[in-house]
């Protein structure tokens, strides 16, 4: 949480945290700053005094919304150290940003960088300011050992916020879900009012409108994939693909708020009218291996283990799985879920075995996900939900959502 | 444009540019892919072969959607590399990275970052594989030499992806100026039909459903701001505030294809009702310079000249302007434009004088966004229209819209 901050400083000898970028889609700027309209800044955590934000000096408003000490980039106009660096762009921006750090009096000790924003040209500014500031140690926190360490475990205010997307997220799975059972049918395929054909790329405009309508969005695709596409995970569905009775239809939907904010993961797989034997068949197994492992959860313990432990359930049903081969891409075939917060993936992981960090705590947001994955005989089925530690130590699921495969067609 | 890579990269003694990052929201990825759901992807362009992507396993028909050569991440295993590391993930992976650039052939020369992703724990990666492949070297580009020069003009398709978003912009635009001139007034407020008072906030929320609606998305958030916060340029507008008559409302709206894709910028200044005389005079200034600076734009030159020439406009009709003082808050004190495309700042630029390669060419997009500013005084006026260099060197605007201040109100 956002106060074990100072001690996991100390604890990676961290002298300050600089975070850049905007205040949007940039989770290590937003955890600081909120979901504010800053589109380019510079944000310094240095213990023992208010964070210190540099901002343009349009955004002044949106900035002081932050309650820290601003800055304006206006007081270190860029041409002013043009001169110094013989007209070259690179070498005056170096020599402006030496000044402003001079300016707040980190001139020595171990930074550490953050934040989402274009990779090359800061690069280049960074490696020419180590060589200006040979004091200060410019490095990456490979091990999330910092700031994705303090997100790791949410406070109470965090897990509300998730709620509520939780909320909107199957408030929206609800009305996909009465939209297409109140369609008509002809020839096991649904039919709009117009009469035409509906497709997977009507019902995802429909989703990302709704999201919108509650003030949601999908910054990467929501997942509405049909028959063979639903076997291969990360398809996002066909947008021609009409929606046919007795498909299994994978329906994976991450929305956080707009512009960037707390994250919900959530999915269920359909058959519209009925399921054949087999979907229903495997189905009914990743509904069994999801409330077993849900129900072998414990504190302390790192979720690698059950990951190996769903492997272990889906094998005795016969099915290969990733631990067996990496490179596989049929039976259960990707890892058991993932921490969810400002990033849609994030701390806690489930491959990581080796880490102490990286375990269930009071406070854990994840996700638990099985499924399994047949292309070749033209289906895939995933279950999502997402839970939390509360601070009583038991688990919690966040929302409900029934978990059934076949659903009723109402319509004539 | 893109056939102009080649030659940038010779001309930058580049033997490879690294694109690193997701392929939504990732300007210098979806260049090269178009908008697919790749969430993680290396790709290199090499000179004299056919790029290559490396992608996640799960994601691999939407990589093949490039039909660049693929390769799975799946083939390098991160635990195959850590015994090698001592148990060390960063030192893992970057012998990882060390084994996929070789298998790609590429261990000697100069190798260029591009890809909006998360920071520190690239730079930490780089860091390391830079001491273990010392032949590279690894540099960003800060001048925006080779892959923003080649955005920097359009080819056709891409104008014309342009005017789509130009069409879908205008369509909002028109129907909130329709909406908002169907409501009742009562004492200069605008009223709803349930009775309450219409807020910024109301309008926002239909703005982004709308934008929705026509599957395009905001990803920095909309500016919609009445009276005072129009008079700070990216204020984007307070949401309790009330709608009323009289009162400047600053709408600009810069929307991309969901998911990421190319930009439109677009910015109209309305009074509902009336103007008061002062508001309507400043606007008349703004449209003015704006008129009379697009009559003066010519093939061949640095943008910056039309900045310099707006001050100088605005300075003879009594106002402050930036180039007097960079830190001013009133009068005109924002750039002229900038160029648009997969960001919605992009080059050409209206501030980069010393730059040669940084003019207006054919295939140059760009904003012309006039604006006065008197937050004191309780208002803002901005006028924006995006546009474009033809083939024939004419200057095109992509979409047109009236540019007129009073917005006359319908209901009762």
């Amino acid at each position: 949480m956002k106060n074990d901050l100072e001690q996991l400083m100390k604890a990676n000898n961290a002298d300050a945290l600089w975070i850049s970028g905007a205040a949007s889609h940039n989770p290590g700027m937003v955890y600081f700053t909120g979901n504010i309209h800053v589109s380019a800044g510079d944000l310094f955590i240095i213990p023992g005094r208010k964070p210190v934000l540099f901002h343009g000096m349009m955004e002044r408003e949106e900035a002081a919304k932050t309650g820290y000490d601003l800055i304006s980039y206006a007081k270190y106009p860029i041409q002013d150290f043009m001169k110094q660096a013989n007209g070259q762009l690179l070498e005056a921006a170096a020599l402006r940003y030496r000044k402003m750090l001079e300016d707040i009096g980190l001139t020595s000790g171990k930074v550490f960088l953050y934040g989402t924003r274009e990779f090359g040209p800061f690069f280049a500014l960074l490696t020419r300011l180590q060589e200006l500031m040979p004091e200060l140690e410019f490095t990456g926190d490979y091990n999330d050992a910092i700031i994705l360490e303090a997100r790791a475990t949410k406070d109470l205010a965090e897990i509300e916020e998730i709620r509520k997307m939780g909320r909107i997220t199957v408030s929206v799975v609800q009305r996909v879900q009465d939209y297409l059972a109140s369609h008509k049918v002809e020839n096991e395929t649904l039919i709009k009012e117009d009469g035409t054909v509906l497709t997977i790329g009507d019902v995802k405009s429909l989703i990302n409108l709704w999201l919108a309508e509650a003030g949601a969005e999908n910054p990467e695709a929501t997942i509405f994939a049909i028959g063979r596409d639903g076997g291969i995970p990360h398809s996002t569905g066909t947008p021609e693909d009409p929606i046919q009775l007795g498909k299994a239809i994978v329906f994976d939907i991450f929305p956080c708020q707009g512009g960037g904010g707390y994250f919900y993961d959530f999915t269920r797989t359909w058959c519209l009218g009925y399921a054949p034997e087999e979907v229903q068949q495997a189905y009914d197994q990743v509904k069994q291996v999801y409330h077993q492992v849900v129900s072998e959860l414990q504190l302390g313990e790192n979720p690698a283990k059950y990951q190996d432990r769903t492997c272990e359930l889906f094998e005795e049903m016969g099915h290969a799985t990733i631990r067996q081969n990496s490179a596989i891409e049929e039976g259960y075939i990707h890892g058991l879920g993932h921490g969810v917060g400002l990033d849609v993936h994030e701390k806690p992981w489930f491959g990581r075995k080796e880490d102490p960090t990286n375990c269930l705590r009071i406070g854990s947001v994840f996700t638990i996900e099985p499924g399994l994955y047949y292309p070749s005989k033209g289906y895939g089925i995933r279950i999502e939900d997402s839970w939390y530690v509360a601070e009583d130590g038991s688990f919690q699921k966040f929302v409900d959502f029934p978990m059934v495969l076949v659903v009723p067609m109402k319509g004539g």
